[in-house]
């Protein structure tokens, strides 16, 4: 079966939600492939991975008020170690996506007019991030 | 590699959760395929997907009536232009799901004997949601 | 297009994280497979799977603990013929998930070096679950 795979180091901002939406589609024309899925996996426990509203940036800086709210750093947590901010990065990790798929069709990802893909980072400080990328197809 | 692709246009009602599960044990039937993956995509940011109880109508009852408490319409939200309900409809999708993945054995999907597909909407008015499904296997 | 598919039968300890990692990469050596997908899809409403901190234990403790108290018992639901923990159970699997995709790589799972695959029982009772893991590639 054709694959193709590839692994991206995003560059991230503290607390925030970088799009990928465009590197993402490169690969997928990379491929060559015209019908198949794109998945996207994130290596990692304390950033994960949305699609989202991809118009207002306002949008963005609500998830982030919203799930900092959700996820205190000033709540009691036993994994200390690594700071008060790191706990809270797990959950959110849990509460939102570690893989996305997205559908290909006509060689390119069957997004809505509205979905972007974003890497949200959820610790304090930038972070070099690994997104692999498998796609399969035809 | 075996493929099939199709998209169903799905008309929801407001706030509730519409069960697609006929709809998409339908397309596995019609792709032929016997063993494989079934991938659902959903083209859109304020609506999403979930599998979840299939018997008891309360259970989904709750489901809303927990997520209008966790994501308040009340709250103050920077993005606010499309309506009061429009900013936690996309924090209700992040917490949720885009896209679902089910396994394909002996023709079916492989759900337990409790799991149902759901099209969310987290919109306070019924929408036409687009809902893509690729199938690939044997 | 080469496949392998297998059920496996899980035993689970009430509310708590169960970790599934080394059964996964079992499977995936089993399967033969040197670049493709694993999914792997949890047949159930009341647990779920969730990708997480493979090194400190107290992460699943905090991670427990959250969700606990986002998820109280105590509170009102309609849906309450099967005990104070089944409601909260459906909503804490609607907001972690049924299924998980990893990406593999020279016949190994691409996880980061910090994640660990979990079954997460949400229900005051240990059960048996059922995970099904279906892997393509070649």
């Amino acid at each position: 079966m054709p694959h193709y795979q590839k692994q991206l180091a995003v560059r991230t901002t503290a607390k925030s939600l970088r799009k990928v939406t465009t590197a993402v589609q490169a690969a997928v024309a990379e491929s060559k492939i015209q019908a198949g899925m794109c998945h996207l996996f994130l290596r990692h426990t304390s950033a994960s991975l949305t699609i989202q509203e991809n118009a207002d940036p306002d949008v963005l800086v609500d998830l982030e008020n919203f799930f900092a709210k959700l996820v205190p750093e000033w709540e009691k947590y036993i994994h200390s170690a690594e700071g008060p901010d790191d706990m809270p990065a797990h959950i959110r990790t849990v509460l939102t996506n570690t893989s996305e798929q997205i559908p290909i069709a006509n060689g390119r990802l069957v997004l809505g007019t509205w979905q972007g893909i974003y890497i949200w980072e959820h610790r304090n400080i930038p972070h070099q991030r690994e997104l692999f990328i498998h796609i399969a197809g035809d």
